[in-house]
């Protein structure tokens, strides 16, 4: 292996490739101090001259995916996936709609469906999630993110990504960190489409999920989704989700709700190097407002304790120059 | 990525070194049907130029452990760890024997033990991989498999792995194949020595757990390993971890029992090119030899039905040349 890496070295000076780290690598990111410490830090534990120097192996990072890498108001995205395919529903048998929840969320009322919180979350992915194949749910989520556009913005929900988050990804990948997504959401909703999001596989993907039950359908053995839970992957869930998919203390760790506070807590705790970001939606302007009070990505304690702590807090409205990418 | 790749190939042929595919990628295997079968498989999804070309990101290769990676008998291995970890437990405390199945196992009665099955493993289990951290618990692991020697053979654990598999393991990454462990067995234990053992690292790992519990434990935030069953790794349970950890299925799966049946069924039923194969047991002089009637890895219907559905049964007096690695 150490031969192939020279190699790589040896023949990008003679073909002249640009070295990443002379490209900027984060450009929608203001040039504040965010910016610097994200890039200390990357420069720190990736120069093996360095003694912050961690091996590739260990530069593990993981991202909250709502409000974190996109946009999550009025309400997550996944629940609005979930009313539109209520709505589908509900025009085939009227009588799936047994409570006031689930009439108000097809009758586009977000704003109970955000005061019921996750509970709430859960009744509508009860009855839009379960009893269909992992394959079949995942092609519907597929079709949906192809077409269906926000409520309010009008925008294809692909088109609400943070471009700074997306140039953080590659930035981090280009050396040589390993990318997961650890989201309250759900496992199958987001594997299908975070690949082509994010550049992030299925396999680093952790998330909620239902019971999964093998079974044969249609003649072929598959994967069927049940509406009991299985895990849900939020505050201490989130360490106890990394430590069964990645098996590893993460050195890096973002989020932007206290959904994501013991997700940052343990990776901060860890010997050596670490970094923490909370990222403070505070831009009204050009996308939403909103910590303390907020239904959807309630963010407090994050806000009182993270500076102590020495995790970065990120705001939107003055470190980010852009905040979806262009179109 | 391309023009790195590009590099690669490019500085390969200037210096010289061995395209993995003109050495003998499988010498342990015996030229027999079994290493032809392998190689034609391997070669023939990684040439572009082939009809059955598949993506590197798609080649994923699942395997068992205990009887596919390594011995299992006269018990699974992790349960000799468990034994050993009794008796110190025992010592002291012998209140914690508790049954007469937790006596027995002291005592070193591993017919008892065996004949228990699965269940009574899991009470061994309860009792001694339970109220410790993750962190102190593989420590443990590690610290034991440096120094403990098989009851049979007076083998260290790590000479008793398959040399034949570890070869193929390596040829298969060396392919641009993602290998990935799916193991009846615990994940914090497996993890624990599988790199070192199989070059698998832990986020590859997947395996049967306990509940898992985030909390502070001196001074630091941790994960705490309690008795509860989480999830059990076996039978149907195989593709359901499949599906949570990698999220895809797989192209090539290897087991050795009929706990794998449906691992081999999941990965042989999807479309274009699948591999499945059988190790089975059938060396009593160099190894042992078992199947049907054996409480430990009882093979029975992968016998009857496997040639049928097209798996490979490979042989392991015929086709494995060596067992285990040359001391």
């Amino acid at each position: 292996m150490k031969s192939k890496i020279h190699c790589l070295l040896a023949l990008c000076v003679i073909s002249g490739l640009a070295i990443p780290a002379l490209a900027d690598p984060l450009p929608s990111w203001s040039d504040r101090e965010a910016r610097t410490r994200i890039i200390d830090f990357v420069e720190a534990v990736s120069d093996p001259r360095s003694e912050d120097y961690i091996t590739p192996a260990a530069r593990i990072a993981v991202f909250d995916n709502d409000g974190t890498l996109w946009s999550e108001q009025p309400i997550y995205f996944q629940g609005l996936f979930a009313i539109d395919r209520l709505r589908e529903m509900a025009h085939e048998d009227e009588a799936i709609l047994s409570t006031d929840l689930l009439r108000a969320a097809v009758a586009g009322d977000l704003g109970v469906v955000a005061e019921a919180g996750h509970e709430g979350l859960l009744e509508i992915l009860k009855v839009t999630h379960a009893d269909t194949t992992v394959a079949d749910f995942q092609g519907r989520v597929v079709e949906w993110m192809a077409s269906a556009t926000h409520p309010e913005t009008g925008l294809l929900y692909r088109a609400m990504v943070f471009q700074p988050m997306l140039e953080l990804l590659s930035y981090l990948r280009d050396n040589q960190f390993s990318t997961y997504i650890v989201s309250g959401g759900g496992l199958h909703f987001l594997r299908a489409v975070a690949e082509e999001l994010y550049g992030v596989p299925p396999d680093q993907v952790i998330g909620s999920s239902g019971q999964t039950r093998y079974a044969e359908m249609e003649g072929t053995p598959q994967l069927v989704k049940d509406p009991a839970i299985a895990f849900i992957d939020d505050k201490a869930g989130k360490p106890v989700g990394i430590d069964t998919h990645i098996g590893k203390r993460p050195i890096f760790a973002a989020g932007n709700s206290d959904g994501d506070f013991e997700m940052l807590e343990y990776t901060m705790a860890g010997a050596g190097p670490r970094f923490g970001m909370i990222v403070h939606h505070s831009d009204a302007e050009r996308e939403w407002a909103y910590d303390r009070d907020s239904p959807v990505g309630r963010l407090a304690r994050g806000l009182d304790e993270g500076p102590g702590r020495g995790w970065l807090i990120v705001d939107m409205a003055s470190d980010w120059e852009r905040i979806w990418p262009a179109r």
